[in-house]
């Protein structure tokens, strides 16, 4: 079951091994917001996103045969390194199907971190029939990437988290823009505030063309994407909302944002001078959506959850070279 | 005085104004090491730099009256924003003197944090003389960077932070090293821990031809630097030891290191895509120092003071092409 009973046992099970990250302010993103602006950085969590979290509470809940059977993710980036920390820290095997054409620092850092990566061929391989197929075969389980109970419980933590932080803030009241590819960290957030900050609105920051999430909170059901590129925010183009993700973010989240790449861009390099962090496109989606669309927001204090830096070189170089 | 009970009576009155900075680990950076790395984020301070530790500190202590009249401090850009920033808090009038050929951008933020900047000629002027002149006919109270026991006590309050830090994190030894200017935060810190984890050993971090604190510590009394340009790292560049801050230094402070520029440079590079940090050249030397220098290191455990990252976009973006 997905909720505040399993975020708060996955807490228990990550404290001592999950970073605490801290909420970031400067006067000068306020001005541009005409909002008070807090930034809690989770890309300063290990392997630099919110995702080891989810890895963490999947790997710790298993029995001691499976987890020594091993597991498999299939992801191109931050699920693929959260869980390969994850299963190291456990002495355990991981197997992770990446694109080939995945970023060539993404595979070797999975690797590094002691998984096994698979290459697969984007355009004439099934990813999810391959992974069901190896699972089977090697007797791994499959840690989905967020339609599944215990990574949205653990990145649920992120949320307990930021209650207890805006607590010692006297911050009672807040939207909480977050941004969000199938949902799992957006629908644990808004489960643990539930509870936790009644009074905090959780909101979606999604990139054109894959504010998925968005059309279909405004729908009311699941729609889906026309695209499955076209955007640098390649941490959360999804197709669809998840199953299990979407009805919790239909029951409990405000209206979603759609921001632009070059919104994302200029967020990332204010996140530069502003507040020194290192933010990678889809990471920066909700800074970008508080600061550029703060007419859309009522309240006067914004969180944004900043997911994470796992951006490359050149793609921050061009974004402190174009924007100011 | 200068001493433990000042630091903690410090630590009371930042105490829900300070930020407590993360300590960021990285399995990569340990590799390169050889040892363990911890490195605390000072960087993630208000105003980008531990600074706006000392410059509260200083101003939180003054009399009513002082404090009316306002304050003064000379610097060229991180002591420049930590005491403007305070200031404005107490809403304290404040005057910073920078020297004209400042980068603009630090001109442009120490005015928007509502400082009073008045440039002057760094080749035909005296500093030292404007600013005692200024503070006399303006009665305003001078704040110095480093040599002041409030200031130290303040940027002691770090030391107070990372020993609680390590208790929860179990390193009950380590060497820990700091950028090192005029020796406030290193003098603080050192005072701290000798206190707080009396089995820590603070040793300093500076560039190639000013290493004034490493000469002084090795000779025993103070030395001076020979030039007063001629490094990137513009934070920590300073002509000699304080007359306050390096007894303190000789007395508790293991042997310094030296770094170059280049290394500080690579050393960004890796806190930029290892920790997701942005640093600054002199905020990066004793990462520099733990990365590229570790044979001098007997400790498994190092703890790098990350001190500032208030770098232009220009030189940041020259670490990334540069340097892997």
């Amino acid at each position: 079951m997905t909720n505040i009973k399993a975020i708060r046992s996955a807490a228990s099970r990550l404290k001592g091994y999950v970073r605490e990250t801290p909420i970031l302010t400067s006067p000068f993103l306020d001005e541009i917001a005409g909002k008070n602006i807090y930034v809690k950085a989770e890309s300063l969590q290990h392997t630099g996103s919110f995702k080891f979290r989810g890895g963490w509470s999947a790997i710790s809940e298993m029995s001691e045969k499976k987890r020594k059977n091993g597991v498999l993710a299939i992801s191109s980036g931050n699920h693929a390194q959260g869980v390969a920390n994850a299963a190291r820290a456990f002495n355990t095997k991981s197997v992770i199907i990446m694109p080939e054409d995945a970023p060539s620092l993404k595979i070797a850092n999975t690797r590094k971190l002691g998984a096994e990566v698979i290459l697969y061929d984007r355009l004439n391989q099934n990813r999810e029939e391959l992974g069901a197929q190896i699972a089977k075969d090697r007797e791994l389980t499959l840690i989905k990437p967020y339609d599944e109970p215990l990574v949205i419980a653990g990145q649920g933590t992120c949320g307990l988290e930021l209650a207890k932080q805006c607590k010692g803030l006297h911050i009672s009241k807040a939207d909480v823009i977050v941004c969000c590819g199938g949902g799992g960290l957006t629908a644990g957030i808004a489960l643990a505030l539930e509870q936790e900050a009644p009074e905090f609105t959780v909101r979606t920051a999604e990139p054109e063309q894959f504010n998925d999430v968005a059309k279909s909170l405004e729908a009311g059901k699941i729609c889906r994407n026309h695209s499955m590129s076209g955007s640098i925010c390649d941490a959360i183009l999804t197709p669809e909302p998840g199953e299990v993700t979407f009805p919790i973010m239909k029951k409990l989240c405000g209206k979603g944002f759609t921001v632009s790449d070059e919104e994302c861009m200029r967020a990332i390099y204010l996140a530069f001078i502003r507040l020194k962090l290192v933010l990678e496109p889809g990471g920066a989606a909700a800074l970008a959506a508080a600061l550029f669309h703060s007419n859309k927001i009522d309240c006067e204090n914004v969180i944004i959850v900043a997911t994470g830096g796992n951006i490359d070189k050149e793609t921050f170089t061009k974004a402190l070279t174009n924007y100011n």
